[in-house]
C-alpha cells in the first residue's frame, strides 16, 4: 500500500502528483514555470517531467506560429487528455460488468453479461476482454490503457497488490496480465463497489462512508481519508457476517445467525415463501409490495429494523455520517430502507443521530467494475489523483 | 486533518520530512549533500532548513579545528537531540495525568494528582502545570516545549485542530496557551489512550489496532494505517453505546441498553453488590475474584462474554488483528479476558478467527496523556515522524 512506501519513494509520488497538479491547475506551462511552482531542483523536475512525458501523461508542445512572440520558442507542457485511459472488470458470481473511464473521469461505457456459474476462468476472461471492446462506440482506445482494474467475490488479501491473486483465482492476474498487457489490480468487489459510489455514485466527493450491499451476499465497505479501509489482513467490509440470531440459521462463512441469514436477498425471498407468499425473485417481492401485500411489507420492516441495529452499532464504532445502501434487495424502496433508518436513528448514539445520513446507492450493478477503476486512479502512482485535479481545470 | 491539507502544504510538510530523515539516516550533512540527496531546489532547501534550524529541530555546527582539511570549512547540519519536547495532559473526569517525552522518544516522566470532580478548568489547568514542574527532575526544559497534547472526557468534534475546543470545556486551549504559550492540540481521552497503546503500549509499532477501555465508562479507539481513526465529526470510538440489551437501563448518554450500561465497572460493582457481593470498587471485585467467589466469577464470565460479542461484530467490520483491552475493569484478568476472548473468536467470521491477536493494555493511567503527546507527534507538520527517525539513527 502507498502508505507504507520508503519516504523518498512517497516524496517522490508527491513531486508528481505536484507537477500533475500545478498543470491542471495552471494549464500549459513553460519547465521553468513548472520550477518556480513546485519549489523542485532543475535535475529532479527534468526527470520527473520526462518520466510523465514518456508514459503518456503530460505532452510537450511548442506554441502555434502565429502565438510566437520574439526568440526561441518555448517548449510548453500540459496533460494529455486522451492519456490514462483504465479499465475495471468486475468477476461477479454468475456474471461479468466491464466499465471504461478516461483521463477527464468521463465514463466511456459499460457493459454486462451474464455466465453459467461453472464458467471457467479463462472463459470469464475472454468474455470481459470482448465486452471491453463493445464498449464506447470505438472511443475506447486499448493502445493508451494504463491499468486494468479488477473485483472478484470474496476476500483479497493484499488488496491493490498487482502481483496478489484473489483467494482461489490464483491464475487470474496472470490471465488478465497477458490478455490486456498492463497493471491489474484487484480487491473484492463489494468494497469496490464502495468505493465506488464514494468517487461516482451516492457519496461522490465523500472522504468518510459507510457502504452496504443487500443481494444474495450481504457485504459492503468502509471508505475512511477518501480511501478503502481494508483492515490489516483484507477482510474489513463483512457486515453480512456480524452475528445478529443466537443459535441462527447457519452461514455460508461458517457460522451460525449471521446478518446474511436474515437479510441476504435469498433469506428474505425464503422468508417471505415460508409465510405464505409467492416470488421467484426480489422484482416478484418488489412488485408484490406495490400491490399492498402486508405480508411482505412486515417481512421488509424486520429485515430493516435488523439491519439498522447492525448499522447503528458501526456508526457508534466508526462514526456517523453517510450509510449507502446499495444491492437487489435495496430496490425494494422504502419497504426497507424506512424501517432501516428508523431502527438505524434510534440505536446510534443520540449524540451521534443528526450526523446519520442514510441514502440508497445509485450506481447499480456495474458499482463494482466502476469501483475497480476508482481503485486504480487512487492507487497507481502516477494517476493518484491526477484524473480529480484534470476535472478542476474548468474551475480555474 | 492533515490529510485535507492542500498538495502545496502536503509536499511541503514531506520535504520537511525528508531532509529530517536523511538527517537521522546519515548524520551530519553539508546543506549540498542534503541537496544531491533530497532532490530538492538550493531556493527550497535553504528555506526549509532554515525553517527547521529557527524552530531547533535541526543545529548547524563547523567541523572542529582538527577535522578540518583544507580550504573554508563547511558547516554540517544535524538533528537537534534537545528539540522538541512534547507534555501530555490527560484531563480526566476527577484526575490530572501529565507525562514528557523528549525528542528522542524516551519518556522523561509522568505524574498524576486526584482531584474533586467540581474543580474548575483554571484550578485544573494550574495543577496541570504544577506536575509538569514536577517531572523529569528537572531535566524538562520548558524552553525547549514544542507543544502541549491535551485529551479530555467526552467527544472532539475537530480533535488535532489547535483552535478547536472539546464540547463544554470552550476556554481550555487558550487557558494552557496562556500557561505553556506553544500551540495545544486536542482529542478525547479514551482515542488517545488507544494512540498511546498503538506507540508505546501494548500495540507499539502496530498500524492497525481495535482499542477497548472498561472503566467507569466504556470507549475505545480506532488506530488504521498508523493514525488514529476519528469519523467525520470526531465521534468514533464510542464502542460503549452500542446496544446489547433490548429494552435495557438507562444509559448516560441519553439511550438504553448500550454495552456501558452492563460492562462499565460501576454496572458490573452494582450487577455484583445486587447478586450479594460486597465490593466498593474494582480492587475488591479482583480480590473476591482471587478468593475463589463464584458470584464474581460467573458476573465476569457474562460481561466478558457481552463484550467479545461487540468486538466480534467490529472484527468483522473494520478487519481482524490486534484488539488491546485497557481500563480498570481488565485488571480483573483473566476472570474476565478469557471467556471475552472465548466469545470474540466465537462470533468473528471463521475465516477472520486465525488473526485476532487480544492483549490487554499496558500503559496504565497515564495512556492518556501519553496518546496526547503521541497526537503532537503524528500531527505536527514538522515533528510528524521525527522522533520515530531519530530512533533509527542507532540503525544505521
Amino acid at each position: 500500500m502507498s502508505s507504507q512506501a520508503g519516504p523518498l519513494t512517497r516524496l517522490r509520488r508527491g513531486h508528481k502528483e505536484l507537477v500533475l497538479e500545478l498543470l491542471s491547475k495552471h494549464g500549459p506551462l513553460s519547465r521553468s514555470s513548472l520550477g518556480s511552482l513546485s519549489g523542485l531542483s532543475r535535475t529532479t523536475l527534468y526527470e520527473i517531467v520526462a518520466e510523465l512525458v514518456a508514459n503518456g501523461a503530460v505532452v510537450a508542445s511548442l506554441p502555434e506560429p502565429a502565438e510566437r512572440k520574439r526568440g526561441r520558442p518555448v517548449e510548453k507542457l500540459t496533460l494529455n487528455p486522451g492519456a490514462g485511459q483504465v479499465i475495471g472488470i468486475d468477476f461477479a458470481r454468475r456474471a461479468v460488468h466491464v466499465a471504461a473511464v478516461n483521463v477527464a473521469h468521463d465514463v466511456i461505457g459499460t457493459a454486462s453479461a451474464a455466465h453459467a456459474a461453472e464458467l471457467t476462468w479463462p472463459e470469464r476472461v475472454d468474455l470481459a476482454g470482448r465486452l471491453v471492446h463493445s464498449l464506447g462506440d470505438g472511443s475506447l482506445d486499448l493502445g493508451s490503457l494504463t491499468a486494468v482494474g479488477v473485483g472478484v467475490v470474496g476476500p483479497v488479501f493484499n488488496p491493490g497488490d498487482e502481483a496478489t491473486p484473489a483467494r482461489g483465482v490464483d491464475g487470474l492476474p496472470d490471465l488478465l496480465h497477458e490478455r490486456f498487457e498492463v497493471p491489474v489490480v484487484t480487491d473484492n468487489n463489494t468494497r469496490l463497489a464502495a468505493l465506488a459510489e464514494a468517487t461516482w455514485g451516492a457519496a461522490a466527493g465523500s472522504r468518510e462512508m459507510v457502504y452496504l450491499r443487500l443481494s444474495y451476499g450481504v457485504g459492503g465497505g468502509l471508505v475512511f481519508g477518501g480511501s478503502l479501509h481494508r483492515g490489516p489482513q483484507g477482510l474489513s467490509g463483512e457486515f453480512g457476517h456480524i452475528k445478529v440470531v443466537e443459535d441462527g440459521k447457519p452461514c455460508e462463512c461458517g457460522g451460525t445467525g449471521c446478518l446474511e441469514t436474515v437479510a441476504s436477498a435469498g433469506a428474505v425471498l425464503d422468508a417471505y415463501r415460508a409465510a405464505g407468499g409467492t416470488a421467484e425473485d426480489v422484482p416478484a417481492l418488489a412488485s408484490a409490495l406495490r400491490e399492498g401485500d402486508a405480508t411482505a411489507r412486515d417481512l421488509l420492516a424486520d429485515v430493516g429494523a435488523r439491519v439498522g441495529d447492525v448499522l447503528a452499532g458501526l456508526c457508534n464504532a466508526v462514526g456517523p455520517g453517510l450509510v449507502v445502501i446499495g444491492g437487489e434487495l435495496a430496490a425494494t424502496g422504502p419497504a426497507l430502507l424506512e424501517p432501516l433508518e428508523e431502527a438505524l436513528r434510534a440505536r446510534v448514539m443520540p449524540l451521534s443521530r443528526q450526523w446519520v445520513d442514510l441514502r440508497p446507492a445509485t450506481l447499480g450493478e456495474t458499482g463494482g467494475a466502476l469501483g475497480a477503476i476508482a481503485l486504480v486512479l487512487h492507487e497507481s502512482p502516477v494517476l493518484s489523483r491526477y484524473p480529480m485535479n484534470a476535472k478542476s481545470e474548468e474551475d480555474s
